[in-house]
């Protein structure tokens, strides 16, 4: 059974996006040993006082002050076909930690929106438990089959990634093979636990508030 | 040959996600005849004293005070089926305003706002012209073919709906076709135009700026 509540993430990243000022997202940074920051992030993310670890990227957005202040948990990766986001991922997975939280990944340009909610199944299939926590909800990647508690009226959307054959329990309104992403929008929970079944990976995204 | 400053909608649609603050989608709103808010939208619109014409949706959102108030310019749509959006473009299109900006689609909930911007490819498919302008960008539909003019080194991605055979000309990296939203996201042009050819619908995320 996956919850909201019981995620324990070992690290988590701090993207570009817009800075959350929900409790839940926030939460992950008290007491965290492993705060990585995705390259420019880190100069406003610096301006908090919170903990950092690592400051991960290709570099080209950090203030050249920060740059030289915090050089020594500089990790500089120049690759070209990977965002921030996946460089700083990569870099957790690499030190053996796989279950992480990622916080102000959206906000701001969509596009960048887009790109790192869809980069948590990419994530999966190279064995990274990553989720992504906004100001509104959790986006969690799953493969195949999972339940969830929570409870009854929250509000759930599910985004297919190539995945067949849906079919849920607890849900308000049945699903169905989605060829858009809205048609998996905005149902909601009619028991304490939902669960899922599909062939293939989905992302299921669920609101704070009911 | 499209372009991001040639577009000229018949209608704006005003949705409940975050209101504008950039020049490009409150432009629209100037001297605009057909203006649309969606259901409790309107709420937070009217105190900026813009035009109104009509509130359109199931009217579950609406203060009392403006149910009664604006009672004459709603048009209320119960089908569970359908969002705001979807409501207020259909509710055009029956009217023959097939060209539409749409604003306030995306920010806040993240699951509404991934809904609204592949609600597009839908309105496309129903003959209706309508286009997400954010704070950052603006969403096209596009089906087949198209050409777009605009700066060197204006930042595109885009987002696949089942098209296939993608190639383009003027972009800073090829094309193919993608099996993940990020796969097109962050590519940029080389000249003052650029043109897309693929089998099948998308979206271009043009960028306002560079």
């Amino acid at each position: 059974m996956l919850s909201v509540n019981d995620f324990k993430p070992e690290a988590v990243i701090v993207g570009a996006g817009e800075f959350p000022s929900h409790p839940i997202p926030l939460k992950w940074l008290e007491g965290c040993q492993r705060v990585v920051c995705c390259d420019g992030a880190a100069d406003r993310y610096l301006e908090t006082g919170m903990p950092i670890w690592r400051i991960v990227g290709d570099c080209d957005s950090l203030s050249p002050e920060n740059s030289l202040r915090y050089a020594p948990i500089i990790r500089r990766f120049a690759d070209q076909e990977t965002n921030d986001q996946t460089k700083a991922a990569l870099y957790l997975h690499g030190k053996g930690y796989n279950h992480i939280a990622i916080i102000a990944a959206t906000g701001m340009r969509e596009d960048h929106t887009l790109g790192n909610i869809s980069l948590l199944i990419d994530y999966m299939r190279q064995g990274i438990d990553a989720r992504i926590y906004t100001d509104y909800g959790v986006f969690i990647p799953v493969s195949g089959n999972a339940s969830f508690r929570c409870p009854a009226g929250t509000r759930v959307s599910i985004f297919s990634f190539g995945a067949t054959k849906f079919r849920a329990e607890g849900l308000r309104y049945p699903l169905h093979d989605f060829t858009s992403w809205w048609q998996g929008t905005l149902n909601d929970t009619v028991n304490d636990d939902f669960s899922i079944e599909a062939d293939g990976d989905y992302l299921v995204f669920i609101n704070y508030e009911k």
